[in-house]
């Protein structure tokens, strides 16, 4: 901030990195699609709760990926009383701080979910921003595997609600404790390996993203990007990685034409195998089999597969303690490098017993997923479900005169149509050049324009012009020639019908539309 | 935030002050007033556009009203190039960054509006938060008083919308070029006295809360509150200062019987002597009254008065520059001392010409206003006009064996109630000790529960509970003993009648919440 004190100059109108305006489209869209999973939620029994933007730092942990500094990765500032507060980097790590602060007034299990804004204060980049919207849904003081069961469900349930075709989507499972087995059978158990182990399994994270062969360098020595950039390894030996990725590499891809689970209950036998006898291990593949028998018993089985098994999945957050679940959709989109990839996560969560707990003097097991809502809404809109509800613009009154009566008719006729429900605006422009009002009208995509100018004023009566019908295009005449030979394009009709003619040429214009959209 | 590396302390779970948690009753009120609110203004013609929470601190200038230091009053950190950026502390001053980056593709007039979260860095008191949400309607571009007189007419729409009764709400008007004119007229023109008018202004802005004689001494040489804190005074004389209250003092109370308009004319007409020959104060008296023959043209005048001229509306705002208006709600309520007060304003706004022009080479006139989402729902509770639209708590599928056959069953049956659009939860905490899930079914407020022991398994049959029967007052029962016979309070059915049984307990549920609202 300047803290010189001179005649402030021309400011630029710029906004920082990685935060972007919405526009009115991607709003309504947003809403739409907020909506309907809001519906999936409440009728699973969830309640929406929401928190603040801001948290005490300590109280929000340091909890996200590749962020190994304090204070990394979030917006900090002191508060007057010189304590830290942050913005919220998650919508997680704040539920846990409400449900430990009102830990007496809670009624567990607690089923809520919730929409909001996170921040992340990372390097922004093409589709990577720093203010984003998640949603989320959790089930605090739930310890079985049942409620993790349900999540996979509701996500599934989500998915299908927002118009994605079974078979484009999978929800793919995983075992946090399945891993940790994997470790503590190569020697990376106990507390001095913690760190080891996180690194382990962000480079596991990164097997959609560079493969077999460069988790496999992330795994060893370290992996060098295109732009240079090294990335330190876990240090891992030849024998350690490889039974590492035995256990990882076999994704969705090959189980997942599997009606029954049978090939999913398969390969939980093999994974068996090489956990050994490592008890977490063996817990964490008994919990993905609980989960999948539950799931196969709700009706969730059958082909195409819903619910996967997917020993890839790991979910980069730090504070998973169980079962961790991704929804990928599966489907094919071009990127940006014109390769044509699978579209991925939009979203996913799993077990976090230790969050609530930090705060509290016993456990309180809990299980939840996020969903990323820009990155659900480009899927959304590469398949064309979205911005089915369509928005008519606003009837515009036009000014041709700016005395005090006129400019009160103006007022009139706007609210009048106002009232029948018909959305109008009065021209609120600089009036005097009439050119530059239906020039608006045309740029806004407005159906019709009123006008009266004085000698119509005289008269009493206003003229309606049909803007749809001056842009129809040619090829549509022929078919509709009768229909549209009972349209014009341009009426003079008494103040008093006003209301009732813009309704009848509105009518005639939808009624276009769906002769259009059918033909 | 600590850099010590030691094992993690039991954290304490609390939120910085003047921070919130939101409860669903909470959350589903707010989307119940925003939704009504928003069908107002796109009735009106406006669409969405929303901004992110961070802004250059340069951009968004230092309008805040009582913090004339830098940085006073906004949450600011700087980003990693050393700028300053801080969170919005209203929703105007980043509307005017957006129209200015994107002037060239925007079409004027603009007519847009958002709701969302503004911050104040500033002490917390009961009420006032440091987090809260406003929902603002703006049209830039817009020059002429016929904006303003729209801004108005929309925000009396918007109050009957939401319920409040005509006669429960008045929209008071007033232009800062009519209080220009006044301070002009005591010689308190120019650039030189800018500092000197602001303070006038906000001393003029406390009418409300402190009366006549408040503003004398905040007028005069300052004022010392019951806490002993002293506020410097504006520093005039008594003659200016009695000029001043001339103009200011007579507010909406004396002129509300006023159908036709008469008392506010000739209130402007008297106005009119005190402003004298001062330019800017004439062209404020000539808007004042243009807006009002507007209003009552298209059909807002009549009793009770929505529109009303009220020369003691100021708005804290530094940024004005003619018209300001501001919803004020005129019902009593009792204030936290036990007194009866006038309820008082929920929202406002005015012109504000000159903040999007402090981005660019032109001129670029603008209106709008502010609804303060919390104090209006306060208002909206104290007249029981929320919470219309009942929600009906979840079915709850109680668990009586942990078994994977049994899960299996729970789920399914809990996702068969679901897929059939009843809402309903399976029972995730810990499921062994029965009494609690009844309880938590109670204290919920699950209107069923659902029960299947190992026998009812074994018979392929399960019980539905009518938890609301139980509860039913004593009161109740004569007057509807013979539809009430037909009631009972538990059931045994085939698995394969659940949802069917279960619809139609929710319905004769339903029934008597009709019956007992209407008895």
């Amino acid at each position: 901030m300047s803290d010189k004190k001179k005649k402030p100059q021309k400011l630029k109108a710029r906004l920082p990195r990685g935060f972007g305006d919405r526009s009115a489209a991607d709003i309504r869209a947003t809403e739409e699609m907020v909506a309907k999973i809001k519906a999936v939620y409440e009728n699973y029994g969830f309640d929406p709760v929401e928190t603040p933007m801001f948290e005490y730092t300590d109280a929000l942990g340091k909890f996200l990926p590749d962020s190994d500094r304090p204070n990394e990765g979030v917006f900090s500032l002191t508060d007057d009383d010189d304590q830290w507060m942050s913005l919220r980097y998650d919508l997680t790590a704040p539920l846990a701080r409400h449900v430990a602060e009102n830990f007496n007034d809670i009624q567990l299990p607690y089923r809520t979910y919730r929409a909001g804004y996170v921040f992340r204060n990372e390097k922004p980049g093409p589709g990577r921003f720093r203010q984003f919207m998640q949603f989320d849904a959790d089930v605090v003081g739930a310890p079985g595997v049942q409620a993790d069961a349900e999540m996979c469900m509701m996500m599934a349930d989500t998915m299908e609600a927002l118009g994605i075709p079974r078979g484009d989507y999978v929800i793919r499972v995983n075992n946090r404790k399945v891993l940790d087995g994997v470790l503590e059978a190569i020697g990376l158990g106990g507390e001095e390996n913690a760190a080891q182990r996180l690194t382990v399994l962000r480079a596991i994270d990164k097997l959609d993203k560079f493969g077999a062969d460069g988790v496999r360098l992330l795994l060893g020595e370290g992996r060098k990007d295109e732009s240079g950039d090294f990335t330190k390894g876990a240090g891992l030996g030849t024998e350690q990685i490889e039974k590492v990725l035995t256990v990882v590499v076999p994704n969705v891809g090959p189980i997942a034409d599997d009606a029954d689970g049978s090939k999913q209950r398969s390969y939980l036998d093999r994974l068996m195998a090489v956990i050994g006898d490592s008890e977490v291990g063996l817990s964490g593949i008994n919990e993905l089999s609980s989960l999948l028998g539950q799931v196969m018993a709700a009706g969730y089985g059958g082909k195409p597969l819903r619910v996967a098994v997917d020993p890839s999945v790991v979910r980069g957050l730090e504070y998973y303690t169980g079962p961790v679940y991704e929804a990928e959709l599966t489907f094919d989109v071009t990127n940006e490098k014109g390769e044509k990839v699978v579209f991925g996560s939009v979203g996913g969560g799993g077990r976090y017993d230790g969050l609530v707990s930090r705060f509290m003097g016993q456990p309180v097991p809990a299980t939840g997923f996020s969903i990323g809502v820009s990155r659900l809404m480009t899927a959304l809109k590469n398949l064309g479900k979205l911005g089915a509800s369509e928005v008519i613009e606003p009837v515009l009154v036009t000014v041709m005169d700016g005395d005090a009566e006129a400019m009160g008719r103006y007022q009139r006729m706007t609210q009048e149509l106002r009232k029948a429900g018909i959305r109008a605006e009065m021209y609120q422009g600089n009036w005097k050049k009439f050119g530059n009002q239906l020039k608006y009208a045309d740029r806004r995509g407005c159906p019709i324009a009123i006008i009266q100018g004085g000698d119509e004023r005289a008269e009493g009566v206003v003229q309606i012009k049909d803007l749809i019908e001056g842009k129809r295009l040619s090829g549509e005449i022929e078919d509709n020639a009768e229909w549209r030979e009972a349209r014009v394009a341009q009426k003079t009709v008494p103040e008093s019908a006003l209301v009732e003619e813009v309704r009848a040429m509105l009518e005639a214009q939808a009624e276009d539309r769906k002769r259009a959209s059918e033909s």
